[in-house]
């Protein structure tokens, strides 16, 4: 980690400031519906308590405040300006969460917001906090960034949470209006979308770098396998008789994680249940999942069609069967170029190297990427835990990614063309 | 299978006593605690309805009947005979069962009793039908067995069933008086013990052979293997940073196969569940079973000692620890020479080519074979299925096998030798 002495004079010159963001971080994850643990879903008096302390944090900044037709918390600068800077990131949690992932990319850009002399920029500055990203209580994610990019689906109003409540009756509860939805969705001309967001892999705490410069969010396609042999008893079916799924299960594995390594992807099996599942009875069946990644498509498609012939045809000559069925398929969403670039430039002026990589995970980004050019920035989180109670970042790292988000605004409002 | 047509005279003779074992192994089927389905524990009123059953066969063939102290019915010719000959197996199912793994063994016997002169063999005749083989109930296998062989354990009159009753409890409720135990292990002079069981494994089905003369059964050990590695996003971490615990566990399951046909024994990965088993979470632990089996003791240990080692240095390579821990350890049973040789005599007599196999399953007469000398004789059963509702045999190979089992019984009654 960064020692606070070897820091550049302006970003030594915002811990202060970092630590109040941090310090609102956790301010907000003492906001839980679980006792001991961080868990905030959509729609609860907790998305309600957290929705009104970054309203105080908004107001405080000079933002001008509102709740969206969707539940998200939205401050802007000057509403009625041509052009529009939306910052963002979400307040909801997965189940015992962190404290940083999504809240941490909202309570900065709301300190940037507090920092910067916002009413000089020559466009609006929005920032808003989603609500429903990580898809806990409905099952369906990104839903409240899909609302602000125009996309919510009439379907969803029926969808019930675990406790049978409506998605339609939650939004009642809530105060909100099921069919002022679309005002979620303001036609505004938009600049640009900026996300902050920590990095949730391990790739920039290896480099020991603070922050790093999102090239795009990988396309992603998952699958369920299913693969069927013959059970038989543990005792009394010679090895040349099986027809073992678990045997079969275990090659899909091993292949899914030797196929990502030489194509430069990533590939992961997390989900495996043999059947029957007792210790003394071959598994005459095995089901299992496949999540492939890439920022690059077309090595996903490459991975799926070599490892669907290959897994096939070995699995056929052990006498067992394999069905393979796509369950998601995300695009990729790539960061612009211009986007990269002034977030590098700001890196490159504090004298930090600018490591490019792109995102595994998805993030309200990729929605809003639909809407207009989209960047992100990671930065480090410590051994790239998250969705952990050890989800864990520093101070100084905070304090680089303040000093670089509000330069970076700065630095568009200077290069903003009031002809575009 | 044979056509009835092929069979030797001696077999087709009793064919209709076969259909009669056949009806009665379905009629015990009907004595279920379940609807639609075969179950049938220890110490239940099925329990008690299947040894009134099989009690009434005996009583057809002159044996005279109890239920012994364990409640295990049990029919004898000559009572105060100096020697006898046991021939025995269980009346209790797993759940969901088939027919006849264990019922076909004892309803078996007692026809041979039946058409047997047994009042002209030179020792006693005793069969019992044992209560608990398959540990259902209380989770603990081969009760009854273990009761004739003087082997009960005071400690399992606390274990409690499902439904919080004590074993202790359950033998009250049935009529049993738990400080009467030590009577189901009468101090009689044992000659032999028989059993006949189906094969529970494919090998006389493809070997088209209604019977085989069983060699011992196999010594088993069990693990259980806990994989330790690092949990991680699916999207977020590179392959080269990961420490996935479900790769590892292919590895075992792959190496556990691997080895155990290099070897010749069996070896059977059954249970597998990583953690925290997410479709978009890469393990950071896993569990699995292991199930190592072989007549040859020697091979299992050197299967053990083999794979612990090159599991170790494999898992630690990938950043991984394994942990291997014993939870099963069972000596070898071996079949007395003399009584595979009294059965393949029968069998060659008859014109059948003796096949002898290794019983990878348990059976009371592992627990027997500390008692007196043990032998065993396999029936064919269908696709080698057992514990399940498919489990299959037929009419013919038990014919061949009543023959076998009379001509055997009658072949011991000639051999004897009062001065032994």
């Amino acid at each position: 980690m960064s020692s606070a002495a070897n820091l550049p004079d302006a970003v030594a010159a915002n811990l202060q400031a970092a630590q109040l963001v941090y310090d609102q971080c956790l301010a907000l994850a003492g906001v839980s519906e679980a006792q001991g643990r961080i868990q905030r879903s959509y729609l609860t008096p907790q998305h309600r308590a957290a929705n009104n302390l970054v309203t105080q944090w908004m107001q405080a900044a000079n933002l001008q405040t509102h709740t969206d037709a969707a539940g998200s918390v939205v401050g802007q600068s000057q509403p009625d300006a041509r052009k529009t800077l939306v910052i963002g990131s979400h307040l909801d949690t997965v189940p015992n969460a962190g404290a940083y992932d999504g809240m941490l990319g909202v309570v900065l850009a709301v300190q940037a917001a507090a920092m910067l002399d916002h009413a000089a920029l020559p466009f609006n500055l929005e920032i808003i906090g989603f609500a429903e990203e990580e898809g806990v209580r409905f099952g369906t994610t990104l839903m409240t960034s899909k609302a602000r990019a125009g996309q919510w689906q009439p379907q969803w109003w029926d969808i019930r949470d675990a406790q049978g409540v409506s998605l339609r009756q939650a939004f009642a509860d809530f105060g909100l209006e099921p069919d002022q939805i679309e005002q979620a969705c303001p036609r505004k001309d938009l600049l640009a979308y900026l996300e902050v967001h920590i990095e949730q892999g391990p790739v920039l705490d290896e480099l020991n770098l603070p922050v790093g410069v999102v090239t795009g969010i990988a396309a992603a396609r998952r699958f369920k396998l299913t693969i069927t042999g013959q059970a038989g008893h543990a005792g009394t079916v010679p090895m040349l008789m099986r027809k073992d799924a678990l045997v079969g299960a275990a090659r899909c594995v091993l292949h899914a994680d030797a196929m990502a390594r030489n194509l430069g992807i990533v590939a992961t099996v997390g989900q495996l249940e043999p059947s029957p599942g007792a210790i003394n009875v071959i598994a005459g069946r095995a089901e299992l999942s496949l999540d492939v990644r890439s920022l690059d498509a077309a090595l996903v498609d490459q991975f799926v069609s070599e490892y669907r012939q290959t897994l096939q045809q070995e699995l056929n000559a052990m006498g067992l069967t394999l069905d393979m069925q796509q369950i998601h398929d995300a695009d990729a969403a790539l960061c612009a170029d211009h986007l990269q670039a002034a977030f590098a430039e700001q890196i490159d002026a504090l004298g930090l190297n600018t490591h490019y990589l792109s995102s595994g995970a998805g993030h309200d980004a990729m929605v809003m990427a639909e809407l207009c050019d989209m960047g992100m920035l990671f930065v480090r989180c410590a051994d790239g835990i998250s969705h952990h109670p050890n989800e864990s970042i520093e101070v100084t790292d905070i304090a680089w990614a303040l000093t670089i988000l509000i330069q970076t605004i700065q630095q568009l409002g200077l290069n903003y063309d009031p002809n575009s």
